[in-house]
């Protein structure tokens, strides 16, 4: 569980409303009906007819991932596989079967399957790679999904701004409503400006930077699993790969 | 067909048109006929100038795509070309022959025959490389077009929205026009905006997708054709390839 | 002569002024001397000084490549070049001799010197390629001139904005002048962004796509001319290279 | 110590401050309770959610070093490793070993006990490389941090000034709030442009630049090290690399 | 000296005040000194603190180039080069040095000093390349420092815009000061989108268009410097090389 983006949510909201009461105003003045409609609406449709649906379901199952980001750590992984080492050093890489057998992570386990079947290395490295990048290319276009819907939703807040304008100004003998329809209208800017700035983009910078510390994991692990037996243990024991 | 982009056409204007109705608003409001007329004639014209017009009719081609998306399906390629493998281990070349004919995708059957005429390895993935680069240029070329339609129809939109406050300011003597004026001004904001958001650029980026998808699937065609004899049997039935 | 590019000048021009003419407004409205000086020559001002005079005259040069584009065929070029491996093959690479002399495309008839001349075929496509990469990069700077106007002109139009309201708001004591004077003030914007969305822009984005097409036109003339001995002649009747 | 950042903050405070004393204006108006919880409040919220805790605190550490920057000079490297090169002609690589136990830059130290202990060369260059690309990321993220607080800032400076605008319209029927109103909104405006542009932006600007600069250090320290002993004495005395 | 450059600076002042001067305003009414402030110093203070002195020193002594820039001319420098060779022929290599103390330009000088010196050519490339890369990554630096000034000077004026406003909102009593304290509020407007769009944007862009300039130039002295001897007298004669 990511603590730190929970507080992200709940700072930012308790900032926006804390904010406003600070000044003297009610949160029911936040609170609009058609503003929510447009926004969350518009947003939503505009982006259910740019994303094929694979991305959508994918990107809405990476949702979650923000705040229970997977643990990709280097060190523990380094770890397992210098024992595989030993072990691949003891009873040859056959030996090595019952261990990936075990093993939770499906590229890892892989990796280790196409070792224990005596595939080349480079071919192993090929198909690592493949699977790395078509990987990654799938996370990235989750993440550019939330980049996105945050490009829209801002100007669809425009939308309902002006739309709540055009009705004001359909209402100008009355000038009673005028302060409150300007205020209806402005709602529709706050919730466009607000769902992009503190959801929306915040979700998909996290998306990329997480896909990309899987690939460098992934990078890692494909390194570290081939290059293992080639290199001295002082530099095992103090690996260049930081994790990120 | 791709439900899930009608639906985004229908969410999206239901939920501006819908918004507009709770607030009240009738939808007359939101139709204008000069608005209309310098927001879909200004962008038109901008990308007729900005366009050859074999991208202009490529895009307009693509456009229904995004509707009926073309199929690109990793799996079923790779069956078919475990099937074909398995007839040129018995047949030879060119027993290939009669089913490069009936294949309908161009560019796999264009890639059989060159198999079948017994061309190098290393020409075929040259002249395939050749084809793919060209056929996905292009395809961005008309993605990018809708692209920079979204990106000049909200300006225009606002080249309308001034014209209609300069119409408004030489009518100021007259106040009861003031908000009906104002209203139609504005109308031309949401056009330029709306037509950019709701449609131009999800239109855009979903076919940039759809041309990375298919890049990416005749990539996975052209590797498999040519790996497929070198690769363990295991392999294949695991295969690294997902569809995107 | 490219139609499509002037009809997409008379598309824009028409939806703006009839848009205008629609609304019941006159075509004075949007004819303002103040505002065409600021806009116009702050633009060219910043241009200048932002241009060396090399490129600024060709971009002017290339400009009325828009209207009347160059011709970069791959199909009747590859025929050409059929016609000249004859030629070769009959004659010897001297025979090439009268034929280069009578190309007009500089740019081929300095590749078939250099073939007649007998130079290393990997030093002449090191020399073309200097030459493609040196002409395209000039072009692109052509293309990125236009491409900088259109994002000075809607600035330095809020400039001219600007100061026609510093100028409205010195006149407040006369009520008379105020819509008028705001009027005023709002053709500058319209100047602004029209010549960026209009004219400038679209120049610009199509004169890159030209750019792009005559490099990957010249890309094909060397893959072509070098290749032609070594291709099967299927693969030359059957040419992957599609016009762009 | 960075008295060219310190001058920068100063000079930037100073006008901004200075600015508006010559208007007239008192501080008093530019402080603002509910503008700075909702600006700051909301853009680390964020970048809480944005951003996995890891980097949010490498971040925070760079941030000292945009006024106390790290040395990173070429010139005195190249000193000592050409001193270290007399060393090793005399006393063999071994006799590094008391220098680098004194080094205090970590990455120098890591590499001449790669050099001490014998490795290969290619493998000491790969390691090093891995090293400096993993710092390089890490320093990028935290820089691109800052960036994105600088995107976000804005934005929520104009949630701040709709939701003074809102305020303010509930309250028109007493006009007398309603110039101090439409101030206390503007606030929250001035705090989210000036965060971004005086402070944040700079800030991930600066941290961009130092983490190049590090590198560009440590390439050529990678470089120096290994290319040392092959070059001769003029070129060594007369070296290429310039600090920036 | 570049007239073209000081042509553009007087064309767009011409334009600004002249486009005022026919509206009927004066030029009192743009010179405001609290916007001064503001703007200037505003800017200047980001940039301080986001710029290493180094850079900022480099980009105030590149920023003459713009009115004087250095001459790379391709054409001159061959025949330079040519006579070069003419003398390493008769005299070897030793006759170049006393051509070399009178050579300028420090880089070529360099480069011939190596060559004298009886370097490998692979050294001497590798050298000069990194002084090259080293060169122009400094000279974008200082092209990089003038583009992020113009993105602050913009924002800049808008914080100085909006602390008008605000002066102007605690004065709305007195509706006498209502005009002209508003116009007082533009003038920050104009000068931070004037400052960008007119000085800074152009005179980043044309550094880096010099900078890449002088890199294409000595790209091109390394490649001749080295392939002069091997290349034969008709293709010098007919240099593919252009001056951009």
């Amino acid at each position: 569980m990511d603590y730190f983006s929970i507080l992200g949510v709940i700072v930012a909201l308790a900032a926006i409303i804390g904010g406003n009461a600070l000044e003297g105003g009610h949160i029911d003045a936040l609170l609009n009906g058609p503003a929510l409609v447009i926004v969350f609406g518009g947003t939503i449709g505009a982006i259910l007819l740019q994303t094929p649906m694979s991305i959508f379901i994918h990107a809405m199952r990476q949702a979650g991932s923000v705040f229970v980001p997977p643990k990709h750590k280097i060190q523990p992984a380094i770890k397992k596989m210098v024992k595989w080492s030993n072990v691949a050093r003891k009873e040859g890489l056959l030996g090595l079967e019952s261990i990936a057998e075990k093993e939770s992570d499906l590229f890892v386990r892989k990796g280790m399957q196409l070792l224990v079947d005596g595939s080349e290395p480079e071919v192993i490295r090929a198909i690592m790679d493949v699977e790395l990048e078509s990987a990654e290319h799938h996370d990235l276009q989750a993440a550019k999904m939330f980049e996105s819907m945050g490009g829209y939703s801002p100007t669809i807040g425009i939308i309902g701004a002006v739309m709540g304008l055009i009705h004001v100004m359909q209402n100008l003998a009355d000038p009673s409503k005028l302060g409150a329809g300007i205020a209806t209208a402005f709602v529709a800017t706050i919730y466009g400006v607000g769902l992009a700035n503190l959801f929306l983009l915040p979700f998909g910078n996290k998306l990329k930077t997480l896909a990309l510390t899987k690939s460098h994991y992934r990078e890692m692990i494909i390194e570290a699993l081939f290059q293992l037996p080639k290199v001295k243990t002082r530099e095992i024991s103090n690996p260049s790969y930081r994790d990120i």
